[in-house]
């Protein structure tokens, strides 16, 4: 008899048919003799709704009132769904964050998971029943109603899975896996039966959207094996799991890329200790994450500082260096939203050397100028031109024989 | 400084712009240095959307299930109307039963309020902020949401009002106070500036909609002052308040009627001791209530057993009956759907002698036969055939001057 915490995603839970469906699903299991614990994330379309009311309320909603309005989506979704199981002939209860005890810190629309009770879980489990929980949400030590942002559940019903030692998470969703790249862009993507965490983690903050990237940071902490897969078949998905010996063969896991990120090249700035440090505090104090940072070498005491923000924050970011900029002496600031950065992901660069050479000749083939590179122990990432971004993960993908599902180098 | 409670119903929180306009006058009363806790109800419509929804998922829907749902409504009022009050430039945090601490038993879909704590409201109200409260929902010893009923707001507004020793509760509605009758039915009909409690209960078990009949209880028991007011107008509406000397020298205050109950009549009972009790023992057992009994004199040691139940239970009664009638050698069940029930009210009834004489003599001149009577300290409740309830209440209401605002016998 194992314990199953399971997650559906907003569009498995989108019509009062398909929560019945998931409910089924869920009562299958339940059958054969598992523990279910069920995740749910607001019906499709719901959270938008709410997000867009209070919007028509005010410009600027409080973000505690905010995360009160938002978490009833969540609550909506448990209730009917329990009501489904029960009219199915089977015992059921919702909980929502606060009765589970889902303890978060205080970052409204964005808190994270400090603390998970279990004891009215297990109770609730004792008596036979299918558990459902309201994804997403959780309370502060004040019991303020907080929520975990976009993608939360997964967190959810991760830490779930770690807090009650489940001996599964299954993460339903509306894609079958994770792939080797987006396959919309790349006809030859394929699924993978397997991916390490950190293979995950770097795909999923790379711009794969399959996984929330703190439910992946939960799932290595603790050790909980995922199954990501999807709603509408039976089909085996993709298993995020801890790293093994295997793993090491495949040099290249993945080809992530984001085209959310634009460019800011701050030319001749004097090169003295503590520069990068003062230009970047502005962006640090308004929030504004930098990503790849490539400074040159120094030429007769100035050099070129070169770093990406997400575009979000572009226009922000450029008016803030302005000021500092000339403080510092620079010579001037370069912007560019027209660039995407591409990246190949796996644990076998540990061990495999001369893949950073493969991944730059293949695209110098095709005439691809390689405007920025940055690099970690599993990925090699390059800034393009973003018009390049399709055609330098095709190319990629190619070289490095994800197509076939193997590499050699 | 005052501590007020105050209500907005449905109607009054109906759209992004009404709360606003409430949010704008609750603003006012609190910048005149009082302390405000509003109770909001879900935003009209909404309740019946989600009931609807479950009713979707399945006919019978699970009654705690049904509660986590229906919850949502009063939360996603309090989350819009804290966001607005801060749009405005003042404190304010929202609410939900369970932060309250607003316990109750465990009677899903009706439960009763048993202990509200005060510290959390407290604590928000030293910091100065304007605390809003969802309604009508609560939390059993168990930590499961339950809800009041409907009308559940009024009560919880009410049992805030004592559990925090406010100086006033105001009842916001769409109505601007309670009138002497139904001015849909009877445009002679007036507003009263006060209603003592024991009348409002009497007219609101009798089919006056303003208030809930739990709410008036509650008040009564802790006696909380209760204003019935317009949220449309700034016009004083109707005050409930304790009985006063002066209450006693109006007659009737207030003429009630009911048009959803049916008579049943079990004929030629047997006359032998416990046979109403078991006669009532089916309904009892099935939650049916019964209403007006009247049992006329045995002849013959035979009687007949006259009462009535609300329409909606008249099937089901009269099929129950069916079979415990032959058991106890009745001779027939006759049924009649079309009757209704009129009722004059007022405390000083305990002091006056003839007010029925007067009410028997009223209706007997416009040729309304009298069905049934029923009789308690402060009312005088007659049923009679349905096609003449509007003469009857407008001749009652004429008979005892309440078109004038006196009474005189």
């Amino acid at each position: 008899m194992a314990l199953i915490v399971q997650k559906y995603g907003g569009t498995s839970v989108g019509s009062i048919e398909k929560i019945q469906n998931v409910a089924k699903k869920v009562i299958e299991q339940y059958k054969n003799g598992n523990r279910m614990v069920v995740v749910l994330s607001a019906m499709s379309g719901q959270t938008n709704k709410l997000i867009e009311m209070a919007h028509q309320m005010t410009d600027d909603p409080d973000l505690r009132e905010l995360d009160v309005l938002m978490s009833t989506g969540e609550q909506v979704s448990v209730a009917l769904f329990s009501m489904a199981v029960k009219s199915l002939g089977y015992d059921a209860c919702s909980l929502l964050g606060f009765q589970v005890g889902i303890r978060t810190d205080q970052l409204y629309g964005k808190a994270r998971i400090q603390d998970i009770q279990t004891d009215r879980i297990f109770k609730e489990l004792e008596m036979n029943r299918i558990v459902s929980v309201a994804g997403f949400q959780g309370l502060d030590e004040e019991e303020n109603i907080t929520t975990l942002g976009r993608g939360g559940s997964d967190t959810t019903a991760v830490a779930l899975a770690a807090a009650l030692n489940a001996d599964l998470c299954e993460i339903y969703t509306d894609v079958d896996g994770v792939y080797t790249t987006d396959p919309n862009l790349c006809p030859k993507a394929r699924k993978m039966d397997y991916i390490s965490y950190d293979e995950m983690l770097e795909m999923a903050s790379l711009g794969a959207k399959v996984l929330e990237i703190r439910s992946v940071e939960f799932a290595k902490k603790f050790n909980v094996p995922v199954h990501v897969r999807s709603t509408f078949t039976d089909e085996r998905g993709t298993m995020v799991v801890a790293e093994t010996k295997d793993m090491e063969k495949i040099v290249v896991s993945g080809i992530a890329f984001n085209k959310n990120e634009a460019r800011i090249t701050i030319s001749k700035v004097p090169d003295k200790p503590g520069i990068a440090a003062r230009i970047f505090e502005p962006l640090v104090k308004t929030g504004i994450v930098v990503d790849m940072i490539v400074q040159n070498t120094s030429q007769e005491g100035l050099t070129d500082l070169t770093f990406t923000v997400i575009k979000a924050d572009f226009n922000n970011a450029m008016k803030l260096l302005d000021k500092v900029a000339k403080e510092v002496g620079a010579e001037k600031i370069i912007g560019d939203e027209n660039i995407s950065k591409v990246s190949i992901i796996g644990v076998g660069m540990r061990t495999h050397a001369g893949v950073a050479q493969k991944m730059f000749t293949a695209l110098a083939r095709e005439n691809i100028n390689i405007l920025m590179i940055s690099t970690s122990e599993i990925k090699i990432s390059c800034a393009i031109e973003e018009k390049y971004t399709e055609l330098a993960v095709r190319v990629l993908h190619e070289t490095f024989g994800l197509d076939k599902g193997k590499t050699d180098i």
